[in-house]
């Protein structure tokens, strides 16, 4: 039987504010969500500080070893957006206007007070990238080899995301099923293994949860077969409900 | 002048969970609050998978080079909660049941069906642990040299926070000032930029929003000295205020 190609993404989180606490990050749960549809495995993400010699170890390790690699924060016009400029050490090239970043942001502030050298800093970019398209402000993401440098604000990473959707090659999207119980793990952890071993190609992750004072989990099966996530739920919640539980089947 | 000592603290999460979207992490902004309130600054995070070549790695660069390592998730009775298993191996050291987990869960499950073989799982620690209360449920939080491992469900992870508030060697804390202002921050870049120079011992983050059409941006002044983040705060808000603008000044 021939192996399945399976494509990775690592994501690097940039900026103090996530680590301080100020800022609960988003982007880790929407990107891995985007690239679950893409046939892409979120493999590995980091969060580093704004600081270049940590931007570059992240980048580079992560970039070797994983089919595609995004980052997250420090693209804006402000002193400490050093993105572009670290991913540029990291790649060992220079950093340029882009010429078409140049004529976007000068249409956004057209009518915005014009485009001054601060603004124009949103234009640069490490030597032979590309731009993503960003349809909520001026600054457009950029894509360099396999890297693609995002916005940190959510919902323009969001807009950028969308504008990428179906242009990254991928293998078969991980397929999920949800099977919810009032039980503890701890009383079907031999099932949940045995289940996992039953059925080759699936992993069982079960997630605890505790609500009114009572103990319950939810069982999670992934198989990028869906036929398979489809069988394995079905024999785990018979099995669950022959022990005399009542089962909420959700996903797949 | 004598060079301030910073403690560090790094986080590993581990879990499919997260990589996968199906769960939005907290523990990294739960972390990284209690950790300044203890004058620890989180340095560095990493999500990984439920691995162990994934945690190993993870684990021995990030404990080697930080005061202490902080792990969530993965602690539990199943088949998939290896994380034991691998700090274990990071280390080198045998697993063993400790002692005074195996009365713990003894008396948590008296009433529950007693402890099975599957729920003493949760008393596993690498050889030469010590155990961190946990006041939700029966599996306690392990400490092993400068290694913190902790539960995955956020509430858990809080009550074994509060249990080591206090016991941790640590510095001063970061103090921040929140200024926001109805203001591109390509207005105010180069404003920014000279304060942060002109208050040595500050950073000033910008964060920008985008609320009803309008944009906005927050200016986070941080220091371990409270009267360097008190002063420029005053001052970039009298400059901010000079352009015509309204500012909301908070924190501190």
């Amino acid at each position: 039987m021939e192996q399945e190609r399976i494509w990775t993404a690592a994501l690097v989180v940039i900026g103090d504010e996530i680590l301080s606490g100020r800022t609960q990050d988003k982007n880790i749960a929407q990107l891995a969500s985007w690239l679950n549809v893409q046939g892409i495995r979120l493999a590995e993400v980091r969060v580093v500080p704004d600081r270049e010699p940590a931007i570059v170890e992240a980048v580079n390790i992560l970039r070797a070893r994983n089919d595609y690699l995004f980052t997250t924060g420090g693209i804006g016009p402000t002193h400490d957006d050093i993105t572009v400029d670290a991913i540029a050490a990291a790649l060992g090239v220079a950093v340029e206007h882009h010429p078409e970043a140049m004529a976007t942001l000068e249409a956004y502030y057209a009518t915005r007070g014009g485009l001054t050298e601060t603004r124009a800093r949103m234009a640069r970019v490490p030597a032979g990238a590309g731009l993503i398209p960003n349809r909520v402000s001026g600054a457009p993401g950029i894509r360099v080899g396999n890297i693609f440098i995002m916005a940190g604000v959510p919902h323009i990473t969001a807009g950028m995301l969308d504008a990428l959707t179906g242009t990254l090659e991928g293998g078969r999207p991980v397929v999920s099923g949800t099977i919810g119980c009032w039980v503890a793990e701890s009383e079907v952890a031999d099932l949940l293994r045995d289940s996992e071993k039953a059925h080759a190609g699936v992993s069982i992750g079960s997630y605890p949860f505790f609500r009114d004072g009572r103990t319950g989990a939810n069982f999670v099966v992934r198989s990028a077969d869906a036929d398979l996530v489809a069988q394995c739920v079905a024999d785990l919640t018979q099995a669950l409900e022959a022990g005399g539980r009542t089962v909420t089947v959700g996903g797949i």
